[in-house]
This record gives structure tokens, sequence and C-alpha cells, in this order.
């Protein structure tokens, strides 16, 4: 695992620009070739362009699987399919396991069934479970009858888990010992078993049923003596999961208490696994993604290099949602027509009011969908901050308000305009804040992720809101 | 550490909810007193408020310091100040040091000199150095002179590491071997040192000045021979980190290469301390929520209870640099109201044109953010990104432009009218598709934060070339 390390993103960044330089020159020697049509030479170009693919082969199979992923990611679609084929067949479940689920379709579609299989037998069957989703329906049953049977019904009780639960994270590859043994028959035992599985600074004390009773670190088979018995030194209320705990519940656990391993027990309290801070360090990873990208509308996990098809269909859903707001938008002022023939102004000004409404609404949207997910918002405390947002507005919409009132009144001249200005300023800050606490509050009261889509719905009723509020205002007040 | 940890996000919140209870009821205890003047029945009062003032401290004490710290996160200021009074003093130092940067001042501003001193004291210097920046400034230095001179310089040279690198993150526990010593000569060395550091699945093996020879994972203690050398069974070739590494590319070889540990060296590649995994998923967390809260013009950090006047500053400079660009826009329509009095249709369809190009813009610009992130992005695939980025946009500008065409026709009974919409869809989404790739190139070419602000720059962008396009093609081609 250590060998060839970029270790630092910047060293990946070089291995990964010396390949694309490869590439680039792979792809001008076939250009010359194909120009000049030199058949007679055909020999000693072949020559040039094996060594050229010699080179790039090495090049990419002497780094981690996990940077042979990173490079993958990196590159188009066509360029991406030379040098996967390149790569070691060694490598394939590993590189597989590691790459976004958006790019995993395009490797898995090079590969034929035997590779398939092949590459999934590399792979333990908790890593296999991550796989399966992705492969070819016919490869499942080949796959499970390669396995043996402990091996089978482990994968199987892995795909039963759903998406986002412990279960579906976990690592079957644990070390289990008795609490009535000495720490010498641990050691013993440990020797003859050779090397522990990885990130595993702790063994797992369970009785005769296989419940769990504590966790022995492994620093205590060296500080302490051997005669004593793992009970009196043993960890006797450990953290541990259910199966079916959220992951991300786990995570704010894994960060909160420092934890590197924990045991996870089925709900009858049967040690089944273990969950490991590597899993956790991915999880974070990906949902903090999610986040950035889905408040954007696009879906969890995207291929920076999709195929154009694919990549603008893969917009599509938000950017359909976010028409329909604009469109109802534009009906509101559809309504109000008559008066912005009969004062302009109104149309210039519009706009003013309900962008800043979209971007306050925003803020509140933000603090309240962290707030959710560290868990910090209840019915004990809600009041509170309706109470302390509501204010914020309140003194954000004056104070903005009179700034947009004093350039109103410059531009315009007239003290009316100014004043609905004002009050339209205020009000729509009033309500972009109250969305912002409700529209959260609401998708989490039916059990809805509460930044899903929240930031289109606030910014649709506030475009709406703050165009009625205006032009109503105005039409009430300044038209005869 | 392992007592009382409500260890599952969920029995913390009840823990919370239960604290808030007892608050509610104290509170409505010193209601009746204040109300009912009964000062003949002083005595039972204090009796009662005695009693769940005891009742509190027990059940806030009982927590662990990281839940403690998420309690106090989750309550009001006033309500935040009296939990704190009731923290076991013994809890101060990590309580400080778990709690937000945003919420850390609230805590300190109710302590005096001699609290904080103690509650540094609890703490390791690298933890100590957390604090620094937070301490009033008369504190520091008498905090320095109780400290031994070994801890004095280590806190110095934590102090001098700029932050979001790799030395401000670090680790200065560490146990380190040598090389040619036995793996019984370590284990008897470890006997005698009692408990190993936490999360230390591994030894640091360093010749005589201190340089980093290779790393020594605990488990080859367990699984080998007692009379192998350390040189024969260490890894020798670790991943480790230079002290002024960025501490986010740390974080991404965590991830990448399932670190626990890694030796941390300076330039002239002397060991000075370690980077743990507890300390990259905070940083993890930290930078998540960052980009999140950042995107919608919030600092890095902030209490969500913070006080109204408090909060209302903290979204003064995004909301004004929004104004600003609203005005732009609404200036830009300013210069077409001639138009607009004379097809009073083009003030309800232009909002349309802007929302899209905004929406459109933001996605591109999302991808590329992560891509930045990621460091997916470099010279030999930009032209291919842009390429793609604008067939995309290309692709979703002809099919919406198309619809919204259509629905305009459907509305207005004006093909020109639908011609131009169609055209301003198409042009605005190019346009969205060029800001969101040069937007945060740009930023990154003059070393910024490709997130920093580019949400806002694009919709400023986005709005005003899109009611410029719309209007201006409407005003070229319909009018007379």
């Amino acid at each position: 695992m250590t060998t060839n390390l970029p270790a630092h993103p910047r060293n990946l960044e070089a291995a990964l620009a010396h390949i694309q330089f490869l590439l680039d020159k792979q792809e001008l020697v076939q250009e010359v070739v194909h120009k000049t049509e030199m058949t007679r030479h055909e020999l000693v170009e072949n020559l040039v362009e094996r060594q050229q693919t010699e080179e790039l082969r090495r090049q990419i199979n002497s780094l981690h699987p996990a940077d042979i992923a990173y490079v993958l990611e990196s590159l188009p679609l066509e360029r991406r399919r030379r040098i996967w084929e390149l790569v070691d067949g060694t490598h394939d479940g590993a590189v597989l396991l590691e790459v976004s689920d958006a790019v995993r379709p395009t490797l898995i579609a090079d590969m034929d069934r035997a590779e398939l299989v092949d590459a999934a037998e590399q792979l333990e069957t908790d890593e296999i479970a991550d796989l399966v989703p992705d492969l070819p329906k016919d490869v499942v049953p080949e796959l499970l009858e390669k396995l043996n049977l402990e091996d089978r019904a482990q994968l199987q009780s892995a795909l039963s888990f759903p998406e986002g639960s412990v279960g579906a994270l976990m690592d079957f590859d644990i070390v289990m010992v008795r609490e009535d043994v000495t720490l010498d028959v641990v050691l013993r035992y440990l020797r003859r078993r050779g090397e522990l599985p990885a990130a595993s600074n702790q063994l797992m004390v369970t009785d005769r049923d296989g419940g769990l009773r504590g966790i022995l670190p492994v620093e205590a088979l060296l500080v302490h003596d051997g005669e004593e018995r793992v009970a009196d030194v043993m960890i006797r209320d450990p953290v541990f999961f259910h199966t079916n705990d959220s992951a991300s519940d786990a995570a704010q656990s894994f960060e909160r208490y420092d934890l590197i391993v924990a045991p996870v027990v089925t709900v009858h309290n049967r040690l089944v696994g273990c969950i490991k801070v590597d899993a956790i360090l991915d999880l974070i990873q990906e949902i903090s993604q999610k986040d950035l990208l889905g408040q954007a509308g696009l879906s969890e996990d995207v291929d920076l290099f999709a195929p154009v098809w694919r990549a603008a269909r893969s917009r599509w859903f938000w950017l359909g949602l976010n028409l329909v707001t604009a469109f109802i938008a534009s009906r509101v002022i559809g309504q109000f027509e008559g008066s912005i023939e009969k004062i302009v102004a109104l149309a210039a000004l519009m706009p003013i009011v309900a962008s800043v409404g979209g971007n306050t609404g925003n803020q509140t949207l933000a603090l309240m969908i962290r707030g959710y997910a560290l868990r910090q918002i209840n019915p004990g405390n809600f009041r509170y901050l309706v109470l302390k947002e509501i204010a914020v507005a309140l003194v954000n919409g004056m104070l903005w308000g009179s700034v947009m009132a004093g350039i109103t009144y410059l531009l315009y001249e007239q003290w009316p305009l100014a004043a609905i200005m004002f009050a339209a300023m205020v009000l729509n800050l009033l309500l972009a804040a109250f969305a912002g606490l409700l529209i959260p509050a609401a998708l989490k009261a039916v059990r809805q992720d509460p930044a899903l889509g929240s930031s289109i719905l606030l910014t649709g009723l506030t475009d709406s809101m703050g165009f009625l509020i205006f032009l109503g205002l105005a039409t009430v007040f300044l038209l005869p």
C-alpha cells in the first residue's frame, strides 16, 4: 500500500499532468501516422506507440488505487477509457470502489462479465456490497456462486441494509475475544492469527452468544501485565451503534468523541461488525459535496467530464422547477402591467426588492439547515429563533430599506415612490425570514431533508411575493 | 471519558430537552416568587431554587465535554450563561476547545482571568494554541509563565504556524523509538511509560538527530517476535507532512489513504509531531460548514443564538454587495424604460431570462468549485471543460428557450416577442456558463478561494446581462 504514494495532493496533481502529457504525445503520434498514411513505416510507428503505451501503463499502475481513481475522474471520457484499459486487473476492484458513484458506471461499461467477477472477488464482502448496485444484473448471481457460504451470507446481509444506515457502512472484519481469558492468551491468539484488520485499534469482547460485552484497546495489551484478564482491563461501556442507526448520526458521534472504530450490533444486541473512521471520513465528504451541489440543483454525484447530453439532462429537474417559479413570478408582474405602463420606474425597481429578499431568506435558510444538521433546533428554542430572525429581518429591512429609499428618491425624485420602496423592502425581508424559518421546518416535519430544494422554493416565494408587495403597494397608493 | 456518553445524537437531543425543561421550571418558580413578592416564604423558595440548580448542575456535568459544548451552543445567550456557570471548572478547558469559534467568546466573556488560566492549564499545548486567539491579551503572559520550559516552547511554536497549515493542526504528543532496538525493548519501554497518547496506532521511528526514519504500527508489536528489530518490521516510506503543508491537502490524503495518524516534520526533516484523524474530521466538518454558510453570505462560523444586533451586522457585508449588484441590474432596466413603456410585456418576461441564467450559471459554478477543491481541474483538461459546459448551455438554452418561447406566444400571441425570448434565453445561458467557468478560475488565478462570493458575482452578472440582452434585443427588433 505504501509504494509510490504521491501522498501530497500536489504530487498527485503532478502525476496527473504527466499522464496527460503522455496522452497528448500519443495522440500527436497517432495523428501524424493517420495524416501521412505511411504504411511502410507502420512497424516503426507501432514501436513508438507501443513504447508510449508501456510508459503510460507503468505510470498509472505505480499509483495507489485511490490515486488511479483520481486520475480517471480527472480525464474526459475517451481518455479515461484508454487509461482504464491499461490499469492492471489486480487493481480493478479497489479502483472501482474508490471512484465516485457518477464515474463508476463509465468504467463498468468497459468491462466484460469475467473481468467484473474477477474485480469483485478481490474485495471484502462489505466492499462488494457497495459495488453491487452498479453491476449488470447477470454478474451478481455468478459472483454469489463464487463466494463461500459465510461470505455469501455476509454479502446478502450487507445488501439488505438501506443506504444511509450504519449497516450499509459497516465492516464485517472484526477480531473477537472472550472476557474470561488472560491478555497473554489474547496475545498468543493474535500472533497465530497474523495481521490485524486495518485501523483496528481495539478488539471486540463478546459473550458466548455473540453479545457485545465491551472493547479491548490494543494498547491495553501492551501496557498491562499478561496475567490480567480481559474483563479487568476492557472498556465496559463503549460507544456502539445499531445496524439501523443513521450513518450521519454515527458520523456526529465519531466527531464528538474522537472515535476510530466502534462496534455495531443487531437489534438483538448481537455483535455483527464495526464501523471505522475512514468510512466516516468518506461519508462526511460525500454529504458535504451533496449539500454543495444539491443547493445548485445538481444531483449528489456528478461526473465533471460527463458527455454533454448526459450532463444537460442531469440539470433538467431543477431547471424546470426554476422555470416554473420564474413563470409564476412573471405572471404576478403580468397582473400589474397597467400600473407599470403608468409608472415605468416600477419595472426598474421591482427586481431589487425580490433580489434582496431572496438573499436574506437564504441566509436564514442556511442557518436553519445547519442547525437541523447539528440537531441544535428543538421545540424548546424554536420560538426564540423565530423571534430573533424576525428581529434581524426588521433591523436589516429598516436599514437597507432606508438606503434604497434614499437612492430611489435621488433617481426619481418622488417621495411616495421612495416610501413604497422602503415599505416593500421591510415587508419582503420579514416574509423572507419567515420562509427561511418555515420551509426547512416544514420539510423536517414531513421527514424530508430540510436542505432539499429549499433554496429554490424560497427564492420562488421571495421573488413572487416581492413583486406582489412592491407592485401592489404602488398600485394602491400611487395610482389614482 | 466513557461515562454518561449520550453517544447517539438522539440521546443527546433528549439530554438537551431535559435541561431545557429544568430551565423552564426554574424560570417559572422565579417568576412566581417575583410576582407574589412573598418575602416571608423566601427561605422555602430558595430551597426549591437550590434543588433545581443542583439538578441542573448534576445533569450538565454528567455529560462529555463535547456534549456540554453542544448543549451550550443550542441555548440562547442568557440561558447559556446560566448553564456555563454550573459547569464544573475541571471541564472548562475541554468545553472551550469543543465549542464553535462563534460561541467561544460568549463563554470566555463570563470568565475571570484566574478561571481562564486554570482552564487553559488543563489542556495540551497544541490545544492551548487553539484557544489563544480568543483569550483576553492579559491572560496569555500569565499562562506562559505557568508552563514549563518545554511546553512554553511548544506553545510558541504552535502559535507561529499560520491558520490552515498542518503545523497549526498538529499534535505534539508522540512516542518515538529507535530503529536499532528490538521489539521487546520497545514493549518494555511502553509498559514503563504507561498509557499511550489517544489514537496512537503507530510509533514514530527516528534517528539520533530526530530525523524521521519510518513508523512502527502498534500491531507489529503484537504479531511479530520480540527478538526482531524495529528496523525489520517498520514501514520505511510512510505518508508524512511538513508543518507548512496545507491542512486541507492533508485532509485529502487522510481520506485517500485511510490514514489514522501521520508524522509531521519540519523543513529540515526533523520530526516534531503528528496529525491525527480526529483533527482531520473536525477540519472537514468545519470546511463544509464554511462552504454551506459562505455561499449564503454568512461568515464561516455563526452563533445560531447570537443577539439580534450582532446577527444583523454579521450579514451586512454580503447584503450590501447584493444591493449593489441589484442596483446595477435596476439601472440596466432603467435604460430601457422607453421600451417597456411601449411593450409592457417586457417587464413581466425579463425576470425569467435573468432567473434561469442565474440558476444554470450556479450549476456550472458548483461543479467548478468542487473540481478545484478535488484538484481535478488543470490546464490539460480546462479546454475540454469549457467546450463541454458551453455545449450543455447551448442544449439547455435551445430546449428551455423553446419552452419559454412557446409559453410567451400562448400568453401574448406575438411571434416576434417569442423569438426574442428564445434568443435571450440561449444567449444568457451561454453567458452564464462562461461566468460559471471563468469566475472561479479567475479567483483561483489570483490565489483566492474559488467559492468566495462567486455566486453573488455570478448572479449579479446574469441578472444585469439577462436584462440587457432581453431588453436590448426587444428594443432593436420590436420597436420602430
